[in-house]
């Protein structure tokens, strides 16, 4: 039988969308750099379809990019001619919640809000947190192990993730829903489809870890003269402080362009650093004496020149407005935002060289630096005056061969794709590569499963 | 040439040992279960001399069975006739501690208790903790992703794994000596590694995440009536208590027993539920309002009847001392200790069950229960009055069995070795032990490395 009457016969035509049915959103993810519509799009609504739907494909050597939300930045769901798109989007809905367990089963294509909100109406916080929580699926989250504003507390997403369902190249469904944080039964598989980017298996359904919900927060913005003391205020805050929940710092040039973007003024003169500190705060503790008590010693040890503790939510959203810097976006329209990772003491020296790179090349261009460096994750953000693709490749060029002078990551979050896949070799060994190949070649020896994305072609 | 006296002229005679130079303590790890001497031990002293090591033995098809401290339970690290042992045991020592970072690196052979000790003097915590600290080392805990007493706040090894380096069968080194919470590069090979208990590569060297050093701690001892109630208290102890770091239930059985061993006690009367409930403090917080609040609450909503708030370091020892048993190996010599894990809500009903089934099968054994209940993990102790090794074998069916219906895990820190082997099946599916042996291939097509452990034979 030919592929799609085979797919329609088994999975029902409200299933198979082909031609028309296709409409342009399957096309790209948020890196807009999608070329190719699928020739057909699958859209199962329970695992046994997913699986039905792989072990077809797989017969016919079909190639089958898996899309979640599309809100990823690496061109990972991005058809490729000819490609099939099987989209979560009908597989969706909370299964469990276990209070005692403190765990929420859950379907791959619910969107993060939604498991979110059911999870707070329960009493718990689910600790995966991103900007595009309102179209993400929580499948995507963990194809890309999404990284997101709650990692210092609650890690990534593989940190959060108890167990696993996922269906490989041949249809076989492998399930393990386990809910303990103790399990050592042979292979840990789980790992393998975490951050595999649909490459490995396709992630049908999840037990993730719940969190105690705060009751309230503690918010200060700090100023700083120079990145190490910006490391050293980083481990004052983690010492004395019971829950730090977030430490992002912003450098001069992004803090001072989004503040009087926004029309916000902060300080009477500027800072070469501020840092955005906050601590969850649980039942009663209101723990302003000990927020307080950390500025203090802070100031004494002269880490901090200078800082504010929000007296409102309002105070609190307006630092976080700078640090979300979204009218940045709309204002350098060609904005490049790179997303890299390195031991945290090295940050600063690459900021610092990296900056004078790209103005060395792009004289005029905006260049500047924030980041989660409390998870040792920089954001380099840059907007060349003639905005062209060509710029913006040798934006990565620059940045990119820098990260592997310093033993970088050219990925901290967003993961690899297509649009990073060139330079995997910049993070990974050729070993590591040639294992990762033995491993994809295991698990999909005709290689259906998203192919061209990730891994570089030998 | 002849294997050894390749493996010697490669490595130096100094690392190959052979005949009398082999000592009993190479024969088997804690569990008291090896038969058999290996027929050479390799003592590599750097990262390439185990490379070589391992590309020699793989040209001659040779088994290798990696040894650590040798403290593990499962018989994981026993060699088969005919193995060669390959002992971390030289290569030791603390290569770096990056204090920006927050993390150590360490080579594979370093006990974990000078590892600790480092730490400790750089003013961090070294988060992995057990009670074989003194002799297990680094790459045994990663190879059997230990748990241990801290879990409940910090994870269990695998959480606390930044970097690893690991040779594979054929010789090749791959080092991804990662100091990043975020890095996301492709398929995350660290984790293939870490739990696969020696057979997949050899654990060289790793990265560890540094946590920062409690001041003090609190320690309470709680009696409740019911195994509900015990898990209502643990939800209430992470909502009020910024960092709980334990919670250990013990059955009255189990508590009593070690209480009069110790001549110990602490309550007028009998409770069907003792709990020791820990959290660590930092910097100048003595905790004691928010502690006595929380225990306040705990009385407050029926959740306990009775609690001892320790007064003095050797008040929370006591406490301990019960908990750690460790007359009771003395005076139960035959003693069994199984080590499972299960959804947290069902732990009550199953050592109900489990208990009478025990019973019913060895009228007048001793059968108690205890557990890091905090990480859902159950120890069941059993000593029967023949304490032979069939009633032994009976033991494990029974347990097991229910494990399998109560949909839990046989293993939650010890791993399969060759002692739960057989039983991998009632915790992992068809489908994955497939999976895991298709892992095993793709990474050593000869099967030379730890041949005969965690997988069982098809
Ligand atoms: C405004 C905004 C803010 C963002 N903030 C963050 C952030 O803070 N941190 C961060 O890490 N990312 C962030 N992102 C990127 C993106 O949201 C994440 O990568 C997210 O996890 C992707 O989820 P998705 O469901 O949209 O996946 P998609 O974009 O649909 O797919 C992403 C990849 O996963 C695969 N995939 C999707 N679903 C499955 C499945 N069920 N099984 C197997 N493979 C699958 C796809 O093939 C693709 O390779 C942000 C994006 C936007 C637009
Ligand atoms: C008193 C006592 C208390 C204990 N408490 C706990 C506890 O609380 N939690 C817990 O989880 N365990 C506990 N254990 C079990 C044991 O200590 C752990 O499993 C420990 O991690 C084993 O480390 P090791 O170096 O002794 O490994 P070994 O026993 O030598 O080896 C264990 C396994 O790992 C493999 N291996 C060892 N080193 C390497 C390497 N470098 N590369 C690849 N494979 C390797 C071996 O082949 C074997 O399969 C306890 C044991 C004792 C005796």
């Amino acid at each position: 039988m030919a592929l799609l009457d085979e797919l329609e016969a088994a999975l029902g035509d409200d299933v198979v969308l082909t031609g028309d049915q296709i409409s342009e959103r399957y096309r790209s993810d948020e890196s807009h750099s999608g070329r190719a519509l699928p020739f057909a799009v699958l859209r199962p609504a329970t695992v046994e379809a997913v699986s039905q739907a792989l072990a077809i494909c797989d017969r016919h050597c079909q190639s089958v990019v898996p899309q979640g939300g599309l809100t990823g930045l690496a061109g990972g769901a991005n058809p490729r001619g000819g490609d099939i798109a099987l989209s979560l989007e009908r597989f969706t809905g909370i299964e469990e919640i276990d209070a005692a367990a403190a765990t929420m089963t859950v379907r791959a294509g619910t969107p993060l809000e939604v498991a979110q909100q059911a999870a707070e109406k329960a009493g718990f916080l689910l600790p995966i947190d991103l900007g595009s929580r309102g179209s993400c699926q929580i499948g995507g989250n963990i194809a890309t192990n999404a990284g997101g504003i709650r990692v210092i507390r609650h890690g990534v997403t593989r940190d959060n993730v108890l167990g696993l369902e996922a269906v490989i190249a041949d249809g076989t469904i492998l399930s393990s829903l386990n809910k303990t944080m103790k399990n050592n039964t042979g292979y840990d598989l789980r790992q393998l489809f975490i951050g595999s980017e649909g490459t490995l298996g396709i992630i049908t359904r999840a037990v993730l870890k719940l969190k105690p919900l705060p009751s309230s927060r503690s918010t200060a913005l700090c100023a700083a003269t120079s990145y190490e003391k910006v490391v050293s205020l980083l481990r004052m805050a983690k010492l004395m402080l019971a829950n730090v929940s977030a430490f992002e710092v912003m450098w001069d040039s992004y803090f001072r362009f989004n503040a009087e973007a926004l029309g916000l003024k902060f300080f009477d003169v500027d800072h070469p650093f501020l840092v955005i500190v906050e601590e969850d705060l649980f039942g009663n503790d209101q723990g302003g004496e000990r927020f307080e008590a950390f500025l203090a010693a802070a100031f004494e040890e002269g880490l901090i020149d200078d800082a504010l503790i929000a007296q409102s939510e309002k105070e609190a959203r307006n630092f976080w407005s700078v640090r979300e810097g979204y009218t940045m976006d709309k204002m350098l329209p060609s904005l490049v935002n790179l997303d890299i990772s390195m031991a945290i003491g090295r940050i600063g020296d690459y900021a610092a060289e990296c900056g004078r790179a790209m103005l060395a090349r792009f004289p005029g261009a905006h260049v500047s630096f924030f980041g989660h460096i409390g998870d040792s994750n920089l954001h380099v953000t840059i907007a060349t005056q003639a905005g062209t693709e060509d710029d913006a490749h040798t934006i990565d060029e620059i940045a990119y061969d820098l990260v592997r002078q310093y033993g970088g990551s050219i990925s901290a979050e967003h993961g690899i794709g297509t649009l990073k896949r060139d330079y995997l070799g910049h993070s990974r060994s050729p070993q590591e590569l040639a294992v990762m190949r033995h491993i994809k070649a295991a698990l999909d020896p005709n290689g259906i499963l998203n192919p061209g994305k990730v891994l570089p072609p030998v």
